[in-house]
């Protein structure tokens, strides 16, 4: 049944960005190797995985919490980097963004828009990179 | 212009939830009637209007990020009622509502949630009502 | 497993607060019976329930967090609750609740004594009722 | 010493808002004196009674930061009354609120003029009391 | 009658803070051009250019707001320029700054100083350069 | 009296984390040598050295506090390194961080232990450098 969550989970968020997920996972293993398969588990296997919502519609919904929370950008990144591979266009992600200035602020735009920014340029130059 | 800008985001709004923005205007029409202007100027005429996503998609950003931000449950409740009005069902918005559990803890999932039983309880006394 | 874990979850939130989640569970029970499950499991079962802190300190931890947060006064009222049942004093937990004006400022403070002062008052009364 | 900071905070703290800073002392008598003390001391005594920023200048501060943060409203309510007692005029009230649109978005504006207008409402009926 | 909004927008925030305004500007002008125009606009041509509030008073609400908020220091550091240019003396804006300590805790003001401590450097060294 | 306060604050602050005291301290010393003043008084003097809970158990509270809050990372660093002085395992506050992620949410959590698994290391190399 857990390794049903965690395999159900680690196959969701390969969808969204296996990089980025690998990367926590590499993190986490000394300091705190538990965090890191309840986070697949509970995280993407309890409620990514669910048939509800389209993980497009789940990846709008977490790039305009974490971009009104305003304090975590490099969770923020990630998902910017998730919308894309789940179906997001860039102009898309920008109007998300944007739009939390109303619930936000200011603020907490430019520095999404900032990160959004790189992660554009980023794709861009691997993409023209021979 | 500034009309326009108001005439359109008036209109925009009325798709979302047109009494809540009434109840609004009037609630600022004393104290601030120059915020209530520039609101729906802002808010609905700049931001949401925009043809790059639709009010749905809007409404999937802003039900995750007032849910997020977890102190703004009158505004919740207006777009809750949003949401149903372009198109959100009551499990798509319950799916939004629990996924920020990852990102904003249990607590504000457990809040945002009474605020949407309360609506979903609403509407369903009111379509049975003769 | 999972069956292990909601069992788990279950036998440590009573020791906690036992009336505390069962309004909880009956809250949810028709808007989202599912999240009611897995705050059991993830957060009762899969963290509260490990064995490397007690549940006093892990109480300590828990009204500290939410009277920073600020905006989780009714979880706060739970825990205040449940760090009386797991052996915090009262003294204890006006210490915790004062030194977060150092982290959070004065008005979270205020708000969250007020919360304390009406579960220790409700305690009284019901022990001095005959 | 420790006597010469209550008593300069209290005096402080009359000029804004005496009858507030009385109902928090009373709250506070049971479940936290010391508190109660420490709040005059520290925040009236050491921080406002500073002569390097006028009362109305530190007002405006106290006013823009309480909207901001958005959880705090009772303390919010107390601050828009001493900032008409210290000098700034309704109007200018609402422009400090209104601008914090731009850093904390439309809802904390909108919450934070409800609170303005049912200040000034209370203000208005008593003035006009016999 | 747009461009007069920002028309009188940039000519407001000239006065603020010319060359953060610009380099805003330059960072959105290919993610999010109609964003940067919206700021404008809205923040300074709507608000900050209201009759209602001097500069100098705008800018001690917004070096409080940004203090408490905590989580936005780039623009922080925009408005600790931005104050000093409207007529706020060092002194004052550490005032302002160590007020908050009050409302968002230490840690908030600690990060804030260190902002303030880093324009006041900067000033001094340009004003000390040949 | 207020010598008292200080001299009572600095030993109790030596006893949870001197050398980052000092540096507070130090940064502070030019821009606002009364804040860093009234930190010592306010925050060691009146609420760490207080006798109704451990400094163990204050760390507790701390830890979670500034994890909860997400926005300050620079001084949970210094709380981490406390905690490990007063007593605190390193299972223990990896403990106290994790529990976190059920008010705060997974984003918070991966930036503390991020921050107590580079406290961790830089012990590590300490004890084992000649």
């Amino acid at each position: 049944m857990a390794e049903d969550r965690f395999a159900r989970g680690w196959k969701t968020v390969q969808q969204i960005n296996g990089s980025g997920a690998q990367a926590i996972q590499d993190a986490l293993k000394d300091v705190a190797p538990d965090f890191a398969r309840f986070l697949v588990e509970f995280a993407f296997g309890d409620l990514y995985s669910r048939p509800g919502l389209s993980l497009r519609d789940r990846e709008i919904a977490t790039i305009a919490a974490l971009t009104a929370k305003g304090d975590v950008l490099p969770q923020l990144k990630a998902h910017v980097e998730g919308g894309l591979n789940v179906g997001l266009s860039k102009d898309e992600i920008v109007e998300i963004i944007m739009q939390m200035a109303i619930y936000s602020g200011v603020p907490a735009v430019l520095n999404a828009l900032e990160i959004a920014r790189e992660v554009f340029a980023a794709r861009e130059s691997s993409v023209n990179s021979p």
